[in-house]
């Protein structure tokens, strides 16, 4: 039981003995996280959840994106949904996931519920998604190729112990809360490219409110439902692995955010090619991981969705100075750029498989005959400062001046509680 | 894509179409689905799920075991697991689980919410319990053995199927809402022994009327979650079959009854002993399949819930002519009883793996010397008539003569609404 005591040793860590950057990291998910939530309220999938929740009434116990309030575990639910609807969320590649949308939403409602601290929240963030990351790593590339979606699956775990932990849980409480969740927790990848994808964000977030009020309440489950015999890892894994927990190293802070509202595939190619300038490129020659090619390779988009899967496009986009932070920018007129469309003749894309699906390199040949590399590797770590200016960049482009506001009101948290970021939720863009 | 269109077939049939036997049926079940929910109200898990609907409140839709309203997909989870706690409810040896109480409490919380008639909720129990039979074949023993409870996945299926007709989906809302479920549909064994197992009945019914209401209200999801690449069948079975949709054969129409509160391994022996007297057995021999001789051969039970796994106590109690049919009848005392423990000594069980796991047989050695042989299949069909006075026996075990009440109120549906149905949820025993 090596494996889930590591888990629980986590789960029960002081909010003092949590790094400052993975607290730093929990912050910029909580921003990130708010200004995905607050540009999804109007998608289809927030409003059918939102109308569920009207349909079903319930104590006002915690804010829903978009206005309103809900029981917690109904809040968790849509507000899953609501900020993964875009998919403009952060990620976790060794994960295989996003993690704010399924233990944010489980954390700010129990914490608000609870009426704790903003920072309590954050820290419940830091320790939930790192344990998420250890499940998700646990149940492997197998777990995601065998067709589950580690956001739902190992997300429920993390958003378990994030609202077990604000709840108070003991530890066998918590053990029981993980060993409920693991008869409560699934998501599949056929959701992808429906709204089943947003929604199992919120059913990891609902079910982590769900298990650790269950526990807390004494319900009874099996000592170990993650690690144990016929548990979660045999059960979901063709090849789980150890849970490798080595508490000087948080891998929560390789977190990385979406700066561009298209594939993630295409994001490092983007950043290589910043303070080139299209009119002194006569040619492109990019160079990705192979598997992106079925991916994000269409050679001439015939819809704004398309654009955001067009090496070429976004290439002619990058190097003109377009802005990309917009899920708006993404129209068929923009399909249907002449410009672009000319460009895009003169960009070649090869796999190469020396590279990881983090990276991306190439060259560009000027139109002075000249030649000049280009690479970048999404796996080097930002600033924070940076990357702070970057998400702000971000909010403005989803949210306008609303935006700015949001990025000025969370510079800090000193002294803030659960209810006063819930505000934060109420308000449409 | 054949074998999700067999089963929105079957989803659209109307009424008039199933088959009376399979009609009776259903409402045997829904007889005996009644009694063990109210047998269970006073148990902890269903306790701490009433708990947690009066903390969350809500619209007062559908009644629940126990007394109180709540929004129809929480009253599904409450009835779900409540009705589940005694774990003595039906069974379809199959399908590999319990049916009704997956089922019925999506099908009468909706049913009641949309002010259906009794009967409808009847037919559509039928019908989402032959789909979730055909769906835990397909899903297939592999399933089991992976460590996943059919009760709860393939279960979770018919739920949708019978809230979703109740709710008169679309043919395109089901496809819909059924690729949902493929995404919310879970349970494991891991949870057997502890309340997580009832727990995996109540979130079979929950995910049953959320996804039908999700679909109605517009959400999208897989053309085919269940057969389709990376759908529920490739996900959750190492070996899925075929789903067999045969539709003159209904299978519902082999569901077992549990008339003892002990463990089904048991149940083939009892029988076959009926009509024997304790006195005039000097020894008895019991064969059965030897899976069981893991799990009911308990050679001297310590408690009561020991009792319930002992072939040789158990014996002794069908030979002397002991109520079996009351989960109160198992105590500590009785596993203390002497001349119980005396005749313990003359019986002899061994493993025969001509038998299956629903048969048993054997020798009685009289006191005169004589050998009869005994044998019993619970495979072999019983007259309704036989198994409707047997289920009023079972009801006057479990609530005494308000079990007799519920029998009478039981014996016809003519005219009684779903609400009507629903009022017998409400009182205790």
């Amino acid at each position: 039981m090596s494996g889930l005591n590591a888990l629980l040793d986590l789960a029960e860590l002081p909010d003092a003995q949590v790094p400052q950057t993975t607290l730093n990291t929990a912050r910029l998910s909580l921003m990130d996280w708010l200004m995905c939530g607050r540009a999804g309220v109007d998608e289809p999938v927030s409003e059918i959840l939102r109308s569920m929740a009207d349909h079903e009434g319930g104590a006002p116990q915690s804010a829903i994106f978009g206005g309103g309030r809900a029981p917690a575990r109904m809040a968790a639910l849509i507000n899953g949904a609501t900020s993964h609807a875009l998919d403009y969320d952060d990620t976790h590649f060794a994960h295989v996931g996003h993690l704010s949308v399924g233990i944010y939403p489980a954390a700010l409602a129990v914490g608000e519920a609870g009426n704790l601290s903003a920072e309590a929240v954050c820290a419940a963030f830091a320790i939930g998604g790192e344990a998420a990351i250890r499940v998700g790593l646990a149940l492997g590339r197998a777990h995601y190729e065998r067709g589950f979606h580690q956001t739902a699956t190992a997300g429920a775990f993390g958003a378990t112990i994030a609202a077990g932990r604000l709840m108070g849980l003991t530890r066998t409480q918590m053990r029981t809360a993980i060993g409920l969740c693991a008869t409560r927790a699934t998501g599949l990848r056929c959701q992808f490219g429906t709204m089943g994808k947003p929604y199992n964000a919120g059913i990891a977030a609902a079910a982590g409110v769900e298990c650790a009020q269950l526990a807390k309440a004494g319900i009874t489950a099996p000592d170990d439902g993650l690690f144990g015999q016929n548990g979660y890892l045999a059960t979901h894994s063709d090849a789980p692995g150890d849970i490798a927990m080595v508490h000087d190293v948080w891998l929560l802070d390789e977190m990385k955010y979406k700066l561009h509202a298209c594939c993630h595939g295409t994001h490092a190619m983007i950043e290589a090619l910043k303070g080139h300038d299209i009119g002194s490129v006569r040619a492109l020659h990019l160079r990705t991981n192979p598997r992106w090619l079925t991916v994000c390779d269409i050679k001439t988009p015939r819809s704004g969705l398309e654009v955001k899967f067009s090496y070429a496009w976004l290439a002619g986009m990058a190097l003109r100075g377009d802005s990309t932070g917009s899920d708006r920018a993404y129209t068929t007129s923009l399909a249907n750029d002449p410009d672009l469309a000319t460009f895009a003749q003169c960009v070649k894309v090869s796999g190469d498989s020396a590279l990881t699906d983090m990276q991306a390199a190439g060259e560009i040949q000027m139109q002075n005959g000249s030649i000049q590399a280009f690479a970048y590797d999404m796996a080097t770590p930002i600033p924070i400062s940076d990357l702070t200016i970057s998400l702000r960049s971000k909010a403005r482009a989803l949210l306008g001046p609303t935006g700015d506001e949001l990025c000025d009101a969370l510079a800090s948290l000193d002294g803030k509680m659960a209810h006063g970021l819930a505000a934060y939720l109420e308000h449409r863009a």
